[in-house]
């Protein structure tokens, strides 16, 4: 989906390269940001790679590198100058061996639809892209289990997997272009980890390449397994600053054999949290997404991607997703929630879709939010985690804050049974002014309340300086040990993750 | 439960310390093994943990610190001459800091429930129990979490929890005496992994006080968190090497509405094997525990305990366990599946128990095979986790190789539905030539298959010289380092998960 509308907001009539170069280059939006000590990529270097790779899978061409130097959202450009596409664990273990060696900073890329700005460079890092690295390896019926190359397309994988009856147990809107490894490497959360958990859970197993090229196996693909530390949750949500994931295996929940979803509009916040709470206690276990859009938010998808809504004007919209293996049970119990939600007035109108494209349909809503509030021009965007008690009321208190500025819109949407918010501002252009009066203020608030600053999204280059507000000082400084101890030289994502200071 | 049995197995006439005293000390067992080069405790030591800790915390007499020397199973016996209850989060910090600070080696301890020593001391490390770090500290309804001190008993947060419709997501034989820190510090496994994933999942956050006194917050209540590396996961499987947990946040499942437990009868471990994959498909989303014991274990059970088995002799045993939200619906399912099952004559016999009191009766059989399986004598226990395809050819294999020498029973049972085996050999007294039979072979033979020498019961005092069956070089010295950087001086339970070598 990313993609489509990467192609789509690009498709302007000017050449390739001149698209891209509309977005500022991080060097000049960040004047003060140093370049690190490392090494200036040479001819020899690229001789190097080419050796490694072969001469296809290196990229030099202005024209070729441009698309892996900007981010989705179009807030950050690098310069990089060289992008490399190894097939297999032993050529990348080949390339940061000698990256390693030379110095030579190297930023990890999988599908290239991240939002803090962590999947392109900051300055001249190669680009190790695992586009190439994309076949899945084994299923294993037994146990329900998967390993995959790190460029694995999620979509791709999930397609896969529905043969057989499985499923891979995230989903997220960016799934037609995000890779399963980049999904890893940042810990994706999604639509579907109020049901099957946080990935810290579902993979088993990650075969990852140090930065000295070593080669770190923990590919297991067993649900069990108490020998030593747990090394592989290191790198779920590393961002590709401790290694790159070459190979993951995954636990698979068995495809559903009935797939509801409900489509509801609500009066007040109060009511969307009581239709959270009821849904939870009432569906039990084959409840399966809880998602919140409110109208502002609304008004965005509809107007912007010229999408229709269903249901009629309402300050709130919910969706409610059931996933069971008895399609009588589960309808059951899906009317019977419903019929009291209506009955007791706590839900305005709603409609259930049973069909798999109607439900397509009105998951548009939800997922493609993202998407239309580019339109809008440039989007100050915020994931973070709350208590529910106060889950809207950071939405509320921003706009009363940003006041009779003239920002297009504030609103809010997202995994409401994760407690996760996105929140998010729209200017016709970038506005200090609005920024400022954004951060810190949004930070402190969740902070204030002991919330996460990110609740998926990660910290990447946008957001790394403000580690503190979700994690204290002790435990910064024992990340920062960690990554000294396992990329001595700084060279894998530099400028990531973990704060400047 | 095992605490029942401990007092059980202890309650001989002869005096209290006598009855330790039959366990022979670790370091007589182990005369090759070094004592580390630890401070020796002094009585200025004792006084300074009685000024931290009030003197009714610091037991040093030999009778009240003799059972935090012994494991539960009888087979390790340390020589602490102290052992320490601290209240508080605060206390934990100073009596590391000092330790750290005096070279002093500390053993945690919770429950003493551990099945490979690592809970009990080695040499003379200072005992610090978390016994008295008993308090649930919040449970929140809208996000169905709880915080809670380490030291709390598993069955009594689980009893609290019960009073607000929800539950603690691992159950295991133990629960009556184990903490939920040594749960999370040993990454604890138990009969519903199946259904609520592993601790890696369910624990949101993780206080804990790191080798030299600091505090490290990672008390996070938020079910999304992508701020940095996530340090909590090294905590959770470590068994207190990297520091001292003291507070967890946990995820809790809402409390099923309805639980049926299917007890069946097999004539095959095929049928086994076929029973899972089908009860996996058909009971989808309600199906809760999957558990098998052979005929050698459930002879153990019953004769050794004077349990009586509800079913007729066999060779195989299953415990299937369903958890729903709608008991109309959840009987339907299973009905429909065990009707199938017997129609086509993969299960023997059968019985479903909706009762409480009747589950906790068939419950027994399996949760008490630990228990019946010390009265033999002595247990050579092993936890391995292997692909279903050779799961129980492992027992096979081994009463093979044991031939004719007389063992008291070699059997198999354990979490299926998690490929789990709980493998046990029992002879009179321990024989170091059936010990020789058994170790390499069985560990060489579950590494053939890619399966871990430990599934659940992690490595401890036993098991650590034998990581390199399931853990490359390059993991182990990955590991060696975090532990190097996060205790450098290495007072936290020595001895234990890392190699010697």
């Amino acid at each position: 989906m990313q993609r489509n509308i990467l192609t789509r907001l690009l498709s302007s009539p000017c050449p390739r390269l001149q698209r891209y170069k509309s977005v500022s280059l991080t060097s000049e939006q960040y004047p003060n940001l140093k370049r690190g000590d490392f090494a200036r990529l040479q001819d020899s270097d690229v001789q190097t790679f080419t050796r490694i790779l072969g001469s296809g899978n290196v990229l030099t061409q202005p024209d070729d590198v441009e698309g892996y130097n900007t981010d989705w959202l179009r807030t950050v450009r690098g310069q990089t100058r060289c992008v490399l596409k190894p097939k297999d664990t032993e050529q990348v273990s080949e390339i940061l061996s000698y990256c390693n060696e030379r110095r030579i900073a190297v930023c990890p890329q999988g599908g290239n639809t991240g939002l803090v700005g962590g999947s392109v460079p900051v300055f001249d890092e190669v680009v190790l892209s695992t586009s190439q690295m994309n076949k899945i390896l084994n299923i294993d019926l037994d146990s329900s289990t998967v390993v995959a190359q790190s460029g694995v397309v999620l979509e791709a994988l999930d397609t896969e997997l529905s043969q057989y009856g499985l499923m891979v147990p995230i989903d997220l809107g960016a799934k037609g272009s995000c890779h399963i490894g980049g999904n890893v490497a940042t810990n994706a959360g999604g639509l579907r980890l109020l049901r099957y958990g946080s990935l810290h859970g579902s993979v088993l197993g990650i075969e990852a390449v140090m930065a000295d090229g070593q080669v770190l196996d923990c590919l297991n693909t067993l649900k069990k397994d108490n020998t030593g530390y747990d090394l592989k949750q290191l790198f779920i949500g590393s961002e590709g600053t401790l290694g790159v994931i070459t190979k993951v295996a995954l636990a698979l929940p068995p495809r559903p054999k009935s797939i509801n979803l409900a489509y509801l509009s609500l009066k007040s916040f109060a009511d969307v949290a009581t239709v959270f709470r009821r849904s939870r206690a009432d569906l039990g276990e084959i409840l399966s997404s809880c998602e919140f859009i409110d109208k502002e938010c609304m008004k965005c998808v509809t107007e912007n991607l010229n999408l229709s809504n269903p249901l009629g004007q309402s300050e709130f919209y919910m969706l409610i997703e059931t996933s069971g293996s008895n399609p009588t049970h589960d309808e059951e119990k899906l009317n019977n929630f419903l019929e009291n939600m209506l009955a007791e007035e706590i839900v305005s109108d709603g409609t259930v879709a049973t069909a798999p494209s109607k439900q397509k349909e009105i998951w548009q809503l939800r997922e493609r939010i993202a998407e239309s509030l580019l339109v809008d021009g440039y989007c100050y965007k915020y994931d973070i985690s709350l208590p529910l008690s106060v889950f809207y009321q950071a939405v509320l208190d921003m706009r009363q804050r940003l006041g009779d500025r003239v920002v297009t819109r504030c609103g809010g949407f997202g995994h409401l049974g994760d407690g996760n918010l996105h929140l998010n501002i729209t200017t016709p252009n970038y506005d200090q002014e609005v920024m400022d009066l954004i951060e810190p203020f949004l930070y402190e608030w969740t902070s204030k309340y002991r919330g996460s600053i990110s609740a998926e999204h990660g910290l990447g280059f946008k957001k790394r300086n403000f580690i503190g507000f979700s994690k204290s000082a002790p435990a910064v400084m024992l990340m920062k040990k960690i990554k000294q101890e396992m990329d001595p030289h700084g060279i894998l994502n530099p400028y990531k993750v973990l704060p400047d200071f």
